[in-house]
């Protein structure tokens, strides 16, 4: 099933996407209380970012030629994480699908897209284990971790280099049924495939990180947490038009624009 | 004026602080929709985390003494920020005054206190001057970004080392009428005061914080930004009592308790 969040004459309702309208309700449906009140076309709804955290999660460097290939940007050596060290991104920066990416005036041409398979948290959960972990997710969503790479080797957090507003794209909707070892991620830049890769290739797999996350922290219903890309990237320029495909989740597709 | 947020019979609502009572209320202080209802006793009242931020902004390395600690801890050249790189701290950990702090059965011994002034976001910004930059801020709160050392020094990120649950009280309440000059920033252990600083001896004080922040973020009502700390600390232990008072604000109080 597919859950997006629409803007219904200035307020933002979760509906159930069909195939060509979706659904729309009052309620959450992450905690269950979703209930439908009418119906829109797919094809002129106005879709938001489907889910709004509490904390947003990333777990940054979790596919290996990724990691050796930021390595070499930053003229370092590749540093393949041993364990699952969760990171942080933060809401200003997020945006729906069809909306904008803003490059700043000052980001230098190290100025890339992300490909990444989002998990959305559905309950309450600590000290869960590996075996569980996947019970605790609602479904799964797409982002583009937009990053300028100046920024992100020479700044002593990744604030502008990865919080930035914009960008942080994230939709287009939630799925909840995903077979996580059938899934490929696809980046497309101005229509021409970038990269293609095993969704699910990752260092540590979503259970993986709910599990150890959990050890010490308690996940909440709506927190998302992005499971970082693969592989390098090319540079985005203002007028480029990026999309992240992954197959039967959907595809999330932003412009991009120069700050004004 | 003093806001804090109050538990009215399992309902969270902001009130207004005076001198033995608290006004409580409905709507928000920070936009401006607040209205008082009716009045408890403040002796009784049991205060909430006083403000719960959509992203928990922390400046982390701000004073030029705890830099220097921290770098002899890790065993490293102290390395003196530049320039006012914001980091970020998570919701899950967050408790109010009075609550105990838990010390999870796998940290060691470097488990400690930072007492830090917290800048509660009043109004959206962007593009915000440094002279203007105050106008932003709602008031001030205080903040502890309880540490464990050997997760910090050792992970890839500060995930558990300061986002562990309970690992930042946050409160008493927010104060609105602050002179950032004539404060001092005190922390008593046990009732002995183990440090005590000019609060606004900062290496980059709220203000350029804020207009730095602004340039990239979007700033929203109800942000928060911790301000960090000065110094050494010591190690806190199960059974300890830890303060952090910051004068014409209020006191923050917590126990040490281990992890169940």
């Amino acid at each position: 099933m597919r859950w997006a969040r629409v803007d219904r004459g200035g307020q933002a309702v979760f509906g159930q996407v069909l195939a060509d309208s979706i659904l729309l309700g009052d309620g959450d449906p992450i905690t269950g209380t979703w209930t439908a009140t009418s119906e829109c076309e797919l094809a002129t709804a106005k879709l938001l970012v489907p889910v709004w955290p509490q904390t947003f999660y990333a777990a940054g460097f979790n596919y290996a030629d990724h990691v050796i290939e930021q390595a070499r940007i930053a003229g370092t050596a590749p540093n393949i994480p041993e364990k699952p060290d969760i990171g942080y991104r933060a809401n200003n920066a997020l945006i729906a699908t069809g909306e904008p990416i803003v490059k700043p005036a000052d980001a230098t041409e190290l100025f890339q897209y992300e490909g990444e398979l989002v998990a959305v948290i559905g309950r309450r959960g600590k000290h869960v284990s590996e075996a569980e972990a996947l019970d605790y997710v609602f479904g799964y969503t797409i982002g583009n971790d937009i990053s300028e790479r100046t920024w992100q080797n020479g700044d002593r957090t990744f604030w502008r280099a990865k919080n930035t507003d914009s960008f942080k794209p994230m939709g287009p909707w939630i799925e909840t049924d995903v077979d996580l070892d059938a899934l490929t991620t696809t980046v497309r830049l101005n229509g021409r495939e970038v990269i293609s890769f095993a969704t699910n290739h990752m260092l540590f797999g979503v259970a993986r990180y709910i599990s150890a996350m959990s050890r010490y922290l308690t996940l909440y219903p709506g927190d998302v947490i992005w499971m970082g890309t693969e592989g390098d990237a090319e540079n985005l320029q203002p007028g480029d038009f990026c999309e992240i495909e992954i197959s039967s989740i959907g595809t999330l597709g932003n412009s991009v624009i120069a700050e004004a």
